[in-house]
């Protein structure tokens, strides 16, 4: 296995032509979205003679992955050709063969991989094959950016759960609700389509039940098109009304504790709603165990939507990974803050916020990062 | 006196020729700083033959203005000339001999101003005087620049205060000081870098006798060159100590109420601090009496460095005109918010932020804007 040196000067040529196939690979992938969940995202480009002879992504869970798609349309053209793959090719037999071998088989000389396949049935075991059948094999090429867009995935397969973005909409001092209760709205309307943009690139979408209670949220995609998540609350105590907007059709997740009154229970589960039953650690579900029920639940992506006790919640308990702040340009003033029931003794354990980006959302401004507690990819 | 029309076909080259010399002369004008206060920070540009014959502006209060710094450069080349001046050329003997007249007898043919000087000495009489001296008059050009950066002389000259910014340093998630006290430092070295500049930058900067007691800090300008603004403190009780760091040479204001002690009140007076009294309104003083003492001595440009309490109170009061926020990417949790005294009862009532700029500021953002409440230059 050669590992790829970006800067070797004889082989700039070369690593600029994998830096770019890749990005081609990658831009495909993306493509994928959530319709691959629990799979990862993966694109194939093929190239011959400097030249694409096939192309593939991995389109919805159980359909042909983006090496086999790309090798049908590349046919004998695929023999002596380079693969540009996003993850290391796969050695078992999940819904479909393994594409290693298959890969091998049709003649590929070259496999240019992203980054290795953390699900401990492939590990490695993929590009072993490919280099005993005599397929030369480099990587991993632009590992971050491969990796970054199969975050959830990666998150679920090494941590059994999923990469957990925390989303708030609150005024540039911090607050999200007035002490009246007075959420609605404190960003603008190209924020909301925003949000709904962030739904529907989620497996999943939690909100607390107080949101439920005081918001009545449909947590579907209405803004523009795409696939629903899965709805899922966390109610400890089965508080949530049988005619909330939540629980009216799609995949419905209620998580509560073992308190929670058996006949209520019933009535939801016979409504079709999951119901889970978690720990609860000082008042609260265990967040830990939400999330890996998640993960068992084939959740890649969860976006949390609130309330502030949630939000803050996932912040103490280190298991947010990453923020998406929508922030309106106006006071509000004291009020709920968005992380409200966070609490730090000094300044010293502040959540930091890395490789943060700003952009513009509307009037209001869209802030992202990953928290620095959230794990290495 | 001809209005410019920016976007006539005829005029078109002229008018780009205008705005040409006058974004020159605006640069000319912003380098006169805080040195000119109170009076206006002016630009002067001759231009004859396409040639630019003499620059001035105005350096410090009670030099020459910059009409006199540009003619007496440009000497006999000033005949048939035009001169760009971001602000109305002066009728009236102040420091100096009018302006107005010197443009005329110097031979200026045509001159093209950036605003009109609100100040009512003046407020059109130089105009008047140079189209009666034969003298063509276009005008305004790039009005809103000129304005903008005479905003805190505009605000003296025609609501009798300065153009308040109120500056504050908070975490992402609106927190400028947790419940332990501790404020230091939520943002980095950069943004406090920034800080200083901003004070060298205003006449005088604010602080409530809060921060005094906490942080109790210099106010001074020292992370960079620059001239140390004038200390003002709000000191209802006047329960500042004598050893405060604040009261160590410079220029020092402390307002206080009818209320204060008159012993100390004495003692401070013989350190030389001016003390000024003022009416309390609810607990607090009366921030438009503050605002219009500032204003007779002088201050175009007032700086509100905090803490929570004064800052609320100034968003309270509509007397801020324009927020100067160091936002750290990170999470604080509850604590004291930047705005914590305002509180509004519903949405409609926010207090919006126009024309807002984000800037990185190191690893932090800057965000600044004008208040809405603001009234318009």
């Amino acid at each position: 296995m050669k590992a790829l040196k970006e800067f070797n000067r004889e082989s700039l040529g070369e690593s600029k032509r994998h830096i770019y196939f890749m990005r081609m690979a990658l831009s495909l992938a993306a493509r994928g979205g959530v319709s691959v969940s629990p799979n990862p995202k993966v694109g194939c480009v093929l190239v011959r003679d400097e030249k694409v002879v096939g192309i593939g992504y991995h389109r919805r869970y159980g359909g042909p992955h983006a090496e086999v798609e790309a090798l049908a349309m590349a046919r004998d053209k695929a023999r002596g050709s380079t693969a540009y793959v996003t993850l290391e090719p796969c050695a078992h037999h999940g819904k479909t063969p393994p594409c290693a071998p298959r890969l091998a088989e049709a003649g590929v000389s070259r496999v240019v991989y992203g980054f290795r396949d953390p699900n401990p049935k492939v590990n490695g075991e993929g590009l072993r094959i490919l280099e005993s059948s005599g397929v030369e094999v480099i990587g991993p090429v632009l590992e971050r950016d491969c990796k970054w867009i199969n975050r959830g995935f990666i998150r679920r397969i090494t941590l059994g759960r999923p990469w957990v973005t925390l989303k708030g909409a609150l005024s540039v001092d911090g607050t999200a609700c007035l002490d009246s209760g007075e959420s609605k709205w404190i960003t603008g309307p190209m924020a909301r389509q925003k949000a709904h943009l962030l739904r529907a690139e989620h497996d999943a979408v939690l909100v607390g039940i107080n949101t439920v209670m005081n918001d009545d949220p449909e947590l579907t995609v209405r803004a523009l098109d795409g696939e629903s998540p899965k709805k899922v609350v966390l109610d400890g105590h089965l508080r949530i009304p049988l005619e909330a907007k939540v629980l009216k059709g799609g995949e419905r997740i209620v998580f509560t504790s073992q308190e929670a009154p058996m006949e209520k229970l019933t009535c939801l589960r016979n409504m079709g709603v999951t119901l889970i039953q978690v720990p609860s650690v000082g008042g609260m579900l265990d967040l830990s165990q939400v999330l890996l029920e998640l993960g068992r639940l084939g959740v890649n992506n969860l976006l949390v939507e609130g309330g502030a006790r949630v939000l803050g919640a996932f912040v103490d308990s280190g298991l947010g990974d990453m923020v998406s702040l929508f922030v309106a340009p106006s006071i509000l003033g004291r009020g709920l803050q968005i992380f409200e029931s966070f609490a730090i003794q000094g300044l010293g354990s502040r959540v930091e916020i890395t490789d943060h980006m700003v952009r513009q959302a509307g009037h209001d401004l869209w802030l992202e990062g990953v928290l620095r507690c959230s794990p290495a990819l």
